[in-house]
């Protein structure tokens, strides 16, 4: 059984702050510090250029995407880390057009992350051969599966309603219809058990400064199913990619297995501060995180519904259908999170009207789940909220 | 008057290192740990998720990258910071090809580094519009210049020989054909004054940890020309490019200006390294940087080839056609390269028997660079190369 008191106490968590958005932006594990500093200074520091060597600074992005691979239920080889999210979806789906040449949708959902959509057409109007970008109601995608669409593209949990495609399922029906199968898991991959070797998609991509606590602008990751990635040759196709990078060579040879999906020099002190967060869940399971994120967000549910009356729940009531977060509407919901925030609970809003709160059993527990319904309660019994100085909007939330 | 006796002291330099290889991985500046610390622990630790208004994380990529503008001759909103040098040049050349679609041919010459050639012949395999690469040798790119070709894509500072292009008299020259020109400036940004603004080149791109000192894996940036950049529409449109990226909304509208070069989230801990690492370069000027580099690598020019007559000088030896680094060649350059680590001389070899040396003097003096040639003199009088522990490869040199 994990021990939740002991993951907590790897983490550092301001005082006075409950935070409920660890979908965000995960919180520092107290590692991080030190790791950075060995990094900089005894790595960089010392070695200088010599650390790609001395501190097996070019084969971190492998090393570090195993232990991600472990997590997401994906076999040692099959992921590797690198760039941002946004990036590796460009990689993903580029790659799996490729795959399937004789079709031209490629079909998402109106949940999905804006930058996978935005990625998605930006390839799509560079291709210049005749794609088409469809997106139905994320509950409409297993329905309007055809054999007209190349690639399947979603984002198992939803960003904002935190609802949850069933991986297994849509993609088994996919693959009937011969679809290439990406599979996002920004809201997934250390939220909920993943098994990317049982639902054999062909894709996966993540990113790690959420549930995984990389730190701000941690590097993503990417998968491909082992059988195919000999397939796959990278339209993103970087010198640390490439089969022999320090022979220098003229033409691109794709390294062989996932090291072709590495482009250009790893984030070297991210990538040590992503792999010293790693260390969190070597004592951790899945299926115990899976469970206590279960107890945490009925326990938040219960707790709002019964004393907020005037907040809509948009996430799905059936936890076999949620994520590990919850979200509620509320017109002024902007002005509710901003209240939120002063009095210490972190959460965040998205447009136009969502309220949205992350649940990380690794360093929240019952009790701060119970302190986060009563402040929420004052602010919303009182109208807290209905303050000026909540109303006016900042760049970013 | 730069004072480089002050400015080598804002670096760590191991004990008993010659270091002459800052033209891969620059050293560390001594303010890199602390202002790693304080992101990590006051920012990320204690602002969590607030850090992207309270620590203005979000517009670091701008803010870094105008710091950079001012380096290169660019002005302010025309640099912005992500992503690696590979994504930066498919960004540039994805955009250039698209403001000359009427041509098919992409030039660039033989001695660019192999990433910027991997990445053109990427882009140019997935968009399938009959686009070809071509390579020249460097002294023949101005001769072959004619109206057939699209985009002409240069590295200023060859990587191995340190030749440098005329970047005014190119550029003039392409544009009189209407070529769009994008320069690679990744052995010249830090290392030699750059005019962007003068020379008028529609794109430049460039890394920061070579020159700049950002440390291992530091992001890369891209100029894009300020009165064109509204008319590219990024083939890398991700979400923080969007004008409004927390609208959340479902098309891509590029953000005004250099912003829509952004992609994805940016790496906030190093772009902060990379930020305090640009502090070095408050009290500096370019014109110093130059001159005395020059003086150091005429300096190493001499003494070694006074003293090494075994090895053939490969870099220019008039220093205007010369970047800040010098090259030998020698059949059994990689053992020597090996034996002047071993005696604390780094420098570093490229395939198939070049040994180089980077000349930077924010960080080196005459002392420094005697110290050298009286080691590697050492090493080639005595053969103390030809022993078998240095002919052993390793992975990455």
């Amino acid at each position: 059984m994990t021990d939740f008191a002991a993951s907590k106490a790897l983490f550092h968590l301001p005082a006075d702050v409950i935070y409920l958005d660890g979908n965000s932006l995960g919180p520092m594990p107290k590692a991080a510090i030190e790791r950075a500093r060995t990094t900089i200074a005894d790595q960089w520091g010392e070695m200088l250029i010599r650390g790609w060597n001395d501190a097996d600074w070019m084969s971190l992005p492998g090393r570090v995407g195993n232990r991600i691979a472990r997590l997401i239920g994906a076999s040692d080889g099959s992921v590797v880390m690198g760039d941002t999210l946004s990036i590796k979806v460009y990689q993903a789906l580029a790659s799996a057009l490729a795959l399937n040449p004789g079709r031209k949708v490629v079909l998402s959902d109106n949940g999905n992350f804006p930058t996978d959509l935005y990625m998605a057409q930006g390839l799509i109007d560079s291709l210049k051969q005749g794609h088409v970008l469809k997106t139905v109601n994320p509950e409409d995608v297993a329905g309007v599966l055809g054999d007209d669409i190349a690639v399947l593209m979603l984002t198992q949990v939803d960003y904002r309603t935190g609802r949850m495609h069933d991986m297994a399922a849509i993609t088994k029906k996919a693959h009937a219809l011969g679809i290439v199968v990406i599979w996002d898991l920004a809201h997934s991959a250390g939220a909920v058990p993943v098994d990317l070797t049982g639902c054999n998609a062909e894709f996966a991509v993540g990113c790690t400064y959420k549930y995984f606590n990389g730190g701000p602008g941690a590097p993503a990751f990417i998968y491909v199913r082992p059988d195919l990635v000999e397939k796959v040759r990278p339209a993103l196709s970087g010198w640390l990619g490439h089969e022999a990078p320090f022979a220098f060579t003229r033409d691109y040879t794709p390294a062989p297995g996932i090291e072709r999906m590495r482009v250009g020099t790893p984030p070297v002190i991210q990538l040590a501060i992503l792999d010293a967060a790693l260390d969190v869940w070597d004592d951790v399971t899945m299926a115990d995180i899976r469970a206590k994120s279960i107890e945490l967000c009925e326990q938040f549910i219960a707790g709002v519904e019964r004393r907020c009356p005037m907040l809509d729940l948009v996430s799905p009531r059936n936890a076999e259908l949620r994520g590990s977060q919850v979200s509620f509407r509320f017109d002024d919901g902007y002005a509710v999170m901003q209240a939120l925030i002063a009095r210490g609970v972190i959460g965040d809003f998205r447009a136009p009207d969502v309220i949205r709160f992350g649940f990380t059993p690794l360093y929240l527990d019952e009790g701060d789940v119970e302190a986060g319904i009563n402040i929420l309660a004052d602010i919303m019994e009182n109208r807290l909220w209905d303050a000026a100085e909540y109303k006016k909007r900042q760049a970013v939330t």
